[in-house]
């Protein structure tokens, strides 16, 4: 789970963070793929899949920089069930909305610190980002296993 | 594509057929994973997603000994919208079922002998398969990016 905070340990980075909201999620059975473009050509940084089919949407914001330099996240609402926003523990969290969920992590774990409100996907949305998220989450696993595919 | 039958060069085996047949696929846009276990418990060797949510089964067949030795492909039309024997350049073809399609691969790639009949999916167990398959290949590919992560 999240690191302690010792002393001397430098703060988590963003992709600390995403590495810490997948170990997280995928504990809960869900599939998790990072950097995720939706067909806004905006791109969020977790995307998880729970068996049961609802989809959740995490933006990492490493500091308080990157949060206020993209405070769009209302965008993201329509392309998930759940949006958290995540961040590490030195965050300044109050300057987050109260409204999306939010979650701590560092690169070994996460915990969620308030749960996201339910935001129902339409079943035509729902659809179609399920074949994108299966379609993506298989086809890098083949470019992985198989570099020289040209896939 | 399909090595043109080098002399000397050993007979394609199951794991070349079946990343040849990724290959094949993969090219033309479908998503693709290898063993995939149904929940009758049977395995299949390559199911793929189509961009327009089609699915098709693979199952490998690098002698005709192996394809003696388990003839139900009839158990596997109800899982996907088309299915195939993908063979090796020396397999005894006259000795497979007609009706189903027919791939011939080397681990460089595969062509399609016979186009598979369409055998539609039930919309319901279309939605199922699609979140296995979505959950199997981000949860794969999670495993391969952070193994530590007892996912």
């Amino acid at each position: 789970m999240v690191n302690a905070g010792l002393p001397g340990l430098p703060p988590a980075t963003a992709a600390d963070i995403a590495r810490g909201v997948c170990r997280l999620l995928g504990a809960h059975g869900q599939g998790t793929l990072t950097e995720v473009t939706l067909r806004t050509g905006r791109r969020v940084d977790v995307m998880a899949l729970a068996p049961d089919g609802r989809i959740t949407v995490v933006e990492v914001k490493s500091s308080a920089q990157d949060y206020m330099s993209d405070r769009k996240w209302r965008d993201y609402l329509e392309f998930c069930d759940r949006f958290f926003f995540a961040v590490g523990e030195s965050f300044p969290t109050e300057i987050l909305p109260a409204e999306p969920g939010l979650i701590v992590a560092d690169r070994f774990g996460g915990v969620v610190l308030r749960e996201a409100p339910a935001t129902p996907l339409a079943p035509a949305r729902r659809k179609a980002l399920t074949l994108k998220f299966a379609l993506l989450g298989s086809q890098r696993m083949t470019r992985l296993l198989d570099p020289e595919s040209g896939i």
